[in-house]
């Protein structure tokens, strides 16, 4: 493998070039003040052939022993190879692969064959003091796979990433961590009467069973289905201390409970090597869709909370976007100022005041149609107009293209990032309106809001925000701006992460997250599953 | 408080004798061979009055510490007292008691005004290195409560057993952890538009919201609500290590799942200040109700997993009972052998072969009608006859009785006990028919089962047996009876508990349930929150 480093920042296949649509460079030219230069000349484009400065650290001995466990085609020292494997999605990483700046690369990359790899590959290390940093799809946001005391990349994709087994009178999948998504929801679609694993978080397309399990993931149908932390049944880990294994049992009360506790480690306990998790049966043809225009955000809200209060069922996919966020997707829709646009303003569903509100309902035919009519009697009630299955279908039909625009707008010196929290409903409205006002502080910031993961008591907000990156010095700029942001949603009662994880982004969040001694028993926990601190170090903070 | 041996074990109130129903003596005498003189004279009845051998151990300084901490009315050293706190509802611990035999009793209980009290006495017994065991409604079935190393029994009840506050947008009730279940439920029920706490364990009139969250307990409309551990967002507790504070956001990304290393700790942990539950509006009015009759187990089973399968919405209360259950059911409720008794056998719902299924829906009143009308189609599919709302509402009547039986049971020289586990779908036929095998094997035997508390990926099953006993040899007796239970569950892939916890009953199977590094992961936690042992000894097998 080789290339350079827009090779590895981008999102996706490497070799595409996705192109911004002329809604959206319009728009950037009239919010930004941008020209036509600016989309003409990439900024930042990151076409350097990388050459790491740093040497892989670690000794012939090591290196010889590694080989002996995976063989010598799966340990790896090239350039290419350890940078690819130095940095996930975070804006602050992409920004600098596109320095040319790699601080923590591995010092090698290991592909182990299967667990009893992985096994040796943890005892080796463990004994030699190396570092194991576990590596799937890196799409984590939080720098999750940055290696940050070098040591070794453990890649679980390449050879550890099928279907162990499916178990259809337990409705059932025993998965590899190092499964991508589709290759694992295209094997349970067509497996025998077809199922599904329920799972799509926007990363799906890039993103592994192993990684959804360990940053307590949610998918797009989180509403009905659950976070990963609700649908793991059982797992296996390999840690320093041993191999921690738990029982498919539904449910239990046999001490706490031992998945809960590898559910959120980020790797910094072990490395998982089996889980096994609910699986559906796939019947899309049954899956009913509506979506609805609220007139504010606060009776959008309202709404959501009464719907999941109401206790007639649950939604799968269930979304509300802010004024500003429906806003941009009248624009990029090119509905903005049209003859709808219109209409709807004189009904009194206007601009940057309404709410757009998408709704699908999965599982029995009539349940869905069930659920769906609920909802809209609830919708109706808080003077929602109902637009149909329509927009929610087409939503569905780009949900993982909006990861991939980031490239072309961080290509046009646009900073383009995200941050996600939960909070009760009691602290929802409060903390949407001090978090926005802190991004729009900043000149020119757009700044996109969604409610996507709900519960009956609070739900998740997702801020999306576009702005001009301060050229020259965008590194400190960003982390400057990112850390007030982060600051005020902590401040206004919201979780560091809903789904993203901590990483070593988070990590010094953690002390005001959790209480010390809360801290100091994830520590304790730590220190007796790997006493010499090699799993993921810096990750959570431990 | 004074009294004997029976005030203690008495299930309620100690002046209340109840009595058998004939339908329950005949059966008795007819199945077991017993006559009116079993039923005549009590056997081991416990009428003597209580004196400890055990003085308190507790030296005058560290008594007076804690009299200053609680006030001297909170502290006793009385016979009667200490030996109340002594046991929980185990059958074991009953049989002892009626034998006169009282091991380890606490050398003194306190009973905490609030959490300052809790913080001030934990810190004081643990530099004093004294045991604390906490203490609720006692109903354990698991010696949770018994202090085996002696040591305070820290009884909650008595003072911290209130509502901390309702948040109705939330949809949370904060709780104090000593509450019983009937004042939480009653403080719901007329609070503003009316709340239901939704968790309605057997034990539900004696035990407390904190025993309900640390033995991970379950309650009757579990298959609807989910057990404790689905239904607590957060808790305070208070440990040697310091008060571990989560907070009530509805999901999180936030490193390891802290409650759920709490909620199934027993006690071993820390005490449990305060706990922050999910609520629902109290609706009664809209529950749905109906029931059948199956023809055989193995039918009913299906059916109930294809229900939960289907993904039409989840019933609250979900049961079965298995052919000899249901048999049991038709002997007592006066309809063996009656006209109705012989029509159902005419349509081919033979006796020791049908079996009876109890469903209840709760929540928006739509809602209850479609699910239940869904059941009924998936019920009719399998060949069971509907049998109406009539059968379901008058178990729900007597919900709580049966648990009043077993006193009378005892007296007439019954052993009575019950015993429970959690096993996935694929493997509930057959630990079913293993451990019924078992249990017959005893001459004279009567073994019922159900399945009350269903998955999507499994269920529990919950084995009632009923056997005379070996009088002059009871403990021995059972002990070796009930080992046997217990280890035929295991080998046949059941956990030990699905919601009546390990206490000290369960604790020689941990090592068995739990591979080696989960148990070391449970003991360093201990280790690291409890460094000295003083926290409930013994439970977990801690």
């Amino acid at each position: 493998m080789y290339g350079n480093y827009r090779h590895i920042f981008k999102w996706g296949d490497p070799s595409h070039e996705e192109q911004l649509k002329d809604h959206v460079v319009h728009f950037a030219k009239e919010h930004f003040g941008m020209t036509d230069a600016d989309f003409a000349n990439k900024h930042l484009p990151g076409f350097d052939t990388i050459t790491l400065k740093k040497r892989p650290r670690l000794s012939k001995a090591s290196l010889g022993a590694l080989k002996k466990i995976v063989g010598a085609e799966n340990v790896s020292t090239e350039d290419f190879e350890r940078a690819y494997h130095s940095a996930g999605k975070f804006y602050l990483e992409l920004l600098k692969l596109r320095l040319g700046v790699i601080d923590n690369p591995p010092d090698a990359v290991v592909y182990p064959r299967d667990e009893k790899d992985v096994i040796a590959i943890v005892r080796l290390c463990n004994a030699k003091r190396i570092p194991i940093t576990p590596f799937g799809g890196h799409s984590s946001v939080t720098r999750g796979v940055e290696p940050v005391k070098g040591g070794i990349s453990l890649d679980l994709t390449r050879h550890m990433n099928a279907v162990i087994r499916v178990n259809e009178i337990n409705s059932t999948v025993t998965v590899q961590p190092g499964m991508f998504g589709p290759a694992l929801e295209e094997f349970l679609n067509r497996y025998k009467a077809g199922y599904t694993c329920g799972h799509f978080p926007q990363s799906f397309e890039f993103s592994t069973v192993g990684g959804w399990a360990v940053t307590r993931g949610a998918g797009q149908a989180s509403t009905g289905y659950g976070k990963i932390e609700d649908m793991v049944l059982s797992m296996r880990t390999v840690t320093p201390a041993g191999i921690i294994e738990t029982k498919d049992y539904p449910a239990a009360a046999i001490g706490p409970d031992i998945d809960q506790i590898i559910i959120g480690s980020e790797g910094a306990y072990g490395v998982v090597t089996e889980i096994t998790m609910k699986i559906r049966t796939y019947r899309p043809q049954n899956t009913s869709h509506t979506s609805f225009v609220f007139k504010d955000f606060k009776s959008a809200v309202t709404a959501m909370r009464t719907v999941m209060q109401a206790e007639f069922g649950k939604p799968h996919l269930f979304r509300i976007s802010d004024p500003e966020e429906t806003e941009m997707a009248f624009r990029m829709g090119g509905k903005h100022g049209g003859l709808g646009d219109k209409v709807l303003s004189l009904l009194g569903y206007k601009p940057m005041q309404r709410c757009l509100m998408f709704v699908s309902v999965e599982g029995d035919a009539n349940y869905t149609k069930f659920v769906v009519g609920k909802i809209k009697d609830v919708a109706s009630d808080f003077g929602a107009l109902c637009t149909g299955a329509g927009p929610t279908k087409k939503w569905l039909e780009q949900r993982y293209s909006s990861a991939y625009l980031r490239d072309p707008l961080m290509d046009a010196g646009i900073l383009a990032d995200t941050l996600e929290t939960s909070v009760s409903w009691e602290n929802l409205n409060q903390l949407w309106s001090e978090v926005r006002d802190y991004i729009k502080a900043r000149p020119k910031t757009v700044c996109m809001v969604h409610l996507s993961h709900i519960y009956e008591n609070g739900a998740n907000l997702y801020f999306t925000f576009l702005t001009p990156m301060n050229k020259g010095d965008e590194v400190r700029d960003f982390v400057q701006f990112h850390k007030g942001i982060v600051d005020t949603v902590h401040a206004n009662h919201g979780s560091i992460s809903h789904h993203h994880g901590v990483g070593k982004m988070l990590a010094p969040w953690m002390p005001k997250e959790h209480d010390t001694a809360s801290i100091e028993l994830m520590r304790a926990i730590k220190k007796h599953l790997d006493p010499k601190g090699i799993m993921n170090p810096g990750t959570l903070g431990l």
